[in-house]
Parts: structure tokens; C-alpha cells; sequence
């Protein structure tokens, strides 16, 4: 019989409420034969302000120990800006080399969007995830005087690019459209963008049926509010990754239906899903929260692991659910994720 | 008498015909008194093919002894990605100390958006131009090879913020709901975002009329296309800037009415302004441009050197004249030229 170990991060805020449904989901979509085993971590703001601590040494390898790393949100505002998203998400990250940062927008039939006329949005984004202007590498000088200079250092690597954008056509080669886009800012920043540049013909030449175009990623902006249906498969850095996913989220549902992974496809580590909704605090505790974007990271999870079927099931459930809201009360987090359990378990 | 001395580049592609345009209306709207001078320079992809210059020394030289610049648009696909961006436009911004780059966002009744709903945009951003990643500093080694490492340093100074968040606070004092948002990444590029978020408080003693909050450069993207309304003036790095502008011209009405200038508030050179559109090879020489942006570009330049009344009447016959087009047959680019030309004279 198999199993399935899970690390379990509920972390603060809503976190805990939209968690404890995705695992329920988890539970009742797996098959009878795969023995769930989870595990609960207290990282977040309270173990914070009782230890000092985000994430030591100690914790990653007890993480390690995993298949799989579950996370619901990190954040409050009694901790300063900066602290856990550092200390604790990019650390896990880094730590745990998930490069491949996986970001699917989709539309689904019955979903509101900010955006005239219901556009046709089904992309992913392969955001890189160890490596550009999030590296920790800058500093200043002068610090606190009218004199002072402060730097932010982006690195990039052929390495690094490389690995990340033929994850991203390997996943275009696998969908219908087979398209991939680099978005980047080539005409500027040109160390960094002419590597990527090159990097993604380079590999491109091994995915001859995937066709590919560029763009800048102010431009990209305006084609994701403009023409959404354009986009397949996009791939880009860290940096850019992180603006124009929250940008997707929003025209594709908002981030109450936004999931994400933290892969690393070698499975050296275990990869981490997580919605990509923060912790908000000010309805925690209310079951008033959603968990769909939750239970959407429980089937990349899924499939991260090799369970495609289970996966499809909650992608169907999900947008079963989301198809029949508009005609239906309101529901608690609680009512929602019954109500996928059964879908998923039916 | 007084007098206007004005340096025109045309430009590439449809450069020519907007900024012939633009002039038509400049001349229109002018008093009497004021003497017009314009000098038009060669810059763009057909000077670089000649001669393989973008801006010599003695270009700027010339280009200094006017009062301001009007620029239609530089580009082509006959040169390489970035030659042109870097060896004019931004060499331009960075030799003329143009910090304040800014670009208004108004949504004008009757002209569409993609966003549901036609929301209230009226909002500008003040981005930084002379700073950040944009500076050309970084390099790589090993370059070409597996091993390859590319850098790009964003550079930061305490000088260099707190002149354009003055600028920037100065201008929602001067604006009726006198909010000023800071938009940054100061949870991930600590070391700038510090010294970003620590200049725009301190700054912001000096104005405690002004109402302030603080956004997440990814968080900006989503309310820009969900909430766009609460926007008022926005303040933000060069990069930032560089996305959430185009975002917000997409968002307002689209790049065919997009303005910006590149301005040296302190006159020790000619401010640059320009429409946000490219040189759209792909219509050049057909009279479809639209020369709104430009005409708008030109409002903000008679504003800039104290026209206010001649920049208000420009406004006001631009709203007017895209308050009527849904129900006129489209119109060349001259024709659009004549009529805002007659308007502001009339
Ligand atoms: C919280 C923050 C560090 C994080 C990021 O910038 O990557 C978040 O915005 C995200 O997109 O996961
Ligand atoms: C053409 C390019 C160098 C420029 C920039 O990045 O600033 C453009 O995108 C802009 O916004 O004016």
C-alpha cells in the first residue's frame, strides 16, 4: 500500500480555516489504498513573537522528512513588513531550491473578473523562484543620513534560467496550444535579460512544436487585461514573476481561487502549495474565507506527486462548484469545502 | 513679446505624423504674443543606420538650448532590441536629469477600457527616472558559457528619492483628494524599499495635509484593474513605474491616449515629453495614428512652463473630442489634428 506524508503549515489569519479544508478535500479524493500521514508545523506570527524564530535549521530538515509541504498563509500585521515573508517563505525556497514557481490562471464559467466581457483566460506562469532580485544580495551605505546609497542585486544564472525554462517548455509541449512566452525587460536590464534571452532560444531549439514569442513585461501588463486569451505558458523571473501573477489572479477570479506551487522538480526536496491569497486577518476566524484557491494548490499537489486523476477530480469539482455560486446564498468556509468533499468523493 | 523655443523629434514610424499633430495644436492654442520657434532633430533608427549614432555630445548640446523637447517615438525593428532604448531614450532622461517621469492616467467619458463597468480613473504616477535597476549598472562573466552569471544593481540614493517624493507630494497637495500612495516591494528588496519607505515618511511631515499609504508593487497591479478609483498620485521606482504605467494606460483608455513627460522640475534642462505608444511601424505613412496621446503630451510641456490656461484648453478639447467619437465615423490622423486644433483656438 502507499502513503502520502504531509507537512502541514496552517501558519496565521484565515490560514487555518481554508487549510483544514483542503485537507479534507485531500482525504476524501485519495484512494482508499494511500495512507495519509500529516504532520503540523506552528511557523507564522505567533511562534514568532514566542521564540524569535521564522525557520530554523531543525525545522527544515523535520520538513525534509516529507513528500509534500501543505502552507495556508504567513503573515500578520503585529510582525514587521518583511519579517516571515523573508525569514520564513523565501527562506523555504531557497532552502528547499524550489525553482520552479507554478502559477495556473484560469477563468473558470460562472466566475466574476474585473474585466469587460468574460475573456477566455486558461495560462500558466513558471515564475522563477531562487534566484534574481530576490536574493538577499544588496545592501547601504550611509544608512539613515541624507548620503545615503542602497543597492538590490539581481542575480542570474545560466544554471538557474536554464532548468526553469525547460520546466516551462516541457509544460507547453504538454498542452494543446503548445505556446511559451518570455516576458522579461530585455531593452533595460540587458545582462540579466540577453541571458535569458538566450537561454530560452538555446533550449528552444530542443521543443521544435512549441512555438514562442517575447515580450517586455510592461507590454505583458497590457496584453493580460487586454487580450488574456493570448497567452499558453509564460515564463519569467522571480521578480517579474511575482508582479504579473497577481495581475493574472486578478482578471482571472481574484485570489480567492488563486493557487500556486513551490516545485522542486527533482524532488531533491519537497515542494510546497499554497494559495496565493495572503493570511487576512481582519475575517479570520469567521469561516468566511475561501478556501477554493487552497483546495486548487491540494490538486497541484497531487499532480506534483504523480496523482493526475485525483487531481482532475478536484479541478472538476472546483469548477462544478464555482459554475452553480452565482445562483446560491453564500456560503461558509466551513459549507464549501463539505460540499467539494462530496463532490470529489462522489 | 515672449517665446517658445521647442526641440522636435519626430522620430520614427508614426513619430512623424502625431508630433506633426501636436504641433498643428500647439500653434492653435498659443497667444498671439508668444513667438514659436521649433528646431527638428534626426534621431531614430534612420540616423543610427547612417551613421551608427543614437545622441552624440554635441546632440545634447543643440538639444539644450531649448526650452522643452517633443518627442513622437523612437524605435524599429530594423535595430536591435534595446540599442535605441538605451542609446536615446534613456540616455535622454539620464543626461537631462529627467527624475520626474510623469504620466497622468484619466479615464475620459466615452472612451472604453476593458475593465467592466467604466470605473472613475483619474489618478498619475511619478516615477522615478533617473535611478533604480535602470541605471546600466551590472555585467556578467563567463558570458556565452553554462556557467554564465549576469547582474543587474538597482542603485538608490536619498538624494535621488526625495526629490521626486516631494515632487510627488507636492503635486496630490495641489490635487482635491490629496492622497499620495507609495508603491514599492519593501518586503523582498529590503535594503531600497527601507530607504524608500523611510524618505516618503519623512518627507511627508512636511505635508500633513496629504493622506499616504503604502502598496506592494504586485498588490498595486491587482487594485489598478479591481479598484482603480482609489488612486490618487502614485509614487514609485523607475522599474516599478516603467510596469504600472503601462498597466494604468491600459486601464484608462489605452496607450492611443497616454501622455507623459520626462521632466527637470528645476528647468536646469529641457524637460522631454511624449506620448507612451511606441513608433507602431506597422501603421506608419497611413494617417491612422491617433495623435491624442501626443496632443495630451503637448498639454502637459504648456503646463510644465507655466501655460496652464493653454494646457487647459487643450484638456478640455481632447474630452470633448472623445466624448463624440463612438458616434462619428473614424477619422485619420490629420483629421483628429484639425479638429482639436480648431477647439483649442475656437
Ligand atoms: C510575500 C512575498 C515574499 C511573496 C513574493 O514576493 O514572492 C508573495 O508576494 C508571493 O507572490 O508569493
Ligand atoms: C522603451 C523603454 C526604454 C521605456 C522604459 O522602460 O522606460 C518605455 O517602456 C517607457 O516606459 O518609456
Amino acid at each position: 500500500s502507499r502513503s502520502l506524508s504531509l507537512a502541514v503549515i496552517p501558519g496565521d489569519g484565515i490560514g487555518q480555516e481554508v487549510v483544514a479544508e483542503g485537507l479534507k478535500v485531500l482525504s476524501a479524493v485519495l484512494p482508499q489504498d494511500v495512507k495519509l500521514e500529516t504532520r503540523e508545523f506552528d511557523f507564522g506570527a505567533k511562534r514568532y513573537h514566542a521564540t524569535g524564530q521564522t525557520l530554523t535549521d531543525e525545522d527544515l530538515d523535520r520538513l525534509k522528512e516529507h513528500d509534500a509541504i501543505l502552507l495556508g498563509a504567513i503573515g500578520d500585521p503585529s510582525v514587521p513588513s518583511g519579517v516571515l515573508e523573508r525569514g520564513f517563505l523565501l527562506k523555504l525556497r531557497f532552502a528547499f531550491d524550489h525553482h520552479v514557481n507554478l502559477r495556473p490562471s484560469r477563468l473558470f464559467p460562472g466566475v466574476g473578473t474585473p474585466l469587460a466581457g468574460s475573456p477566455d483566460i486558461d495560462f500558466v506562469v513558471v515564475r522563477e523562484g531562487t534566484e534574481g532580485p530576490y536574493t538577499g544580495n544588496g545592501g547601504s551605505i550611509r544608512t539613515g543620513t541624507p548620503q545615503e546609497v542602497a543597492t538590490e542585486v539581481s542575480l542570474n544564472t545560466a544554471f538557474g534560467i536554464e532548468r526553469v525554462v525547460r520546466d516551462a517548455y516541457a509544460r507547453a509541449q504538454a498542452r494543446p496550444r503548445k505556446k511559451l512566452t518570455l516576458v522579461h525587460k530585455n531593452n533595460v536590464l540587458v545582462h540579466a535579460g540577453h541571458l535569458w534571452t538566450r537561454v530560452f532560444e538555446a533550449v528552444g531549439r530542443e521543443f521544435p512544436d512549441v512555438s514562442t514569442d517575447y515580450l517586455h513585461v510592461d507590454a505583458a501588463t497590457i496584453f493580460l487585461v487586454t487580450q488574456p486569451e493570448r497567452f499558453d505558458v509564460i515564463v519569467t523571473d522571480n521578480l517579474f514573476g511575482d508582479i504579473i501573477t497577481d495581475l493574472a489572479a486578478a482578471v482571472s477570479g481574484g485570489i480567492g481561487v488563486a493557487a500556486s506551487g513551490n516545485i522542486n522538480p527533482g524532488r531533491e526536496f519537497p515542494s510546497m502549495f499554497e494559495p496565493v491569497h495572503g493570511s487576512a486577518p481582519d475575517i479570520a476566524g469567521q469561516s468566511k474565507a475561501d478556501p477554493t484557491a487552497t483546495v486548487l494548490s491540494v490538486a497541484l499537489l497531487l499532480r506534483h506527486l504523480g496523482y493526475d486523476a485525483e487531481a482532475d477530480r478536484i479541478d472538476s469539482a472546483v469548477q462544478a462548484d464555482l459554475a452553480e455560486r452565482a445562483d446560491r446564498p453564500v456560503r461558509s468556509t466551513v459549507e464549501i469545502g463539505d460540499e467539494l468533499a462530496a463532490r470529489v468523493s462522489g
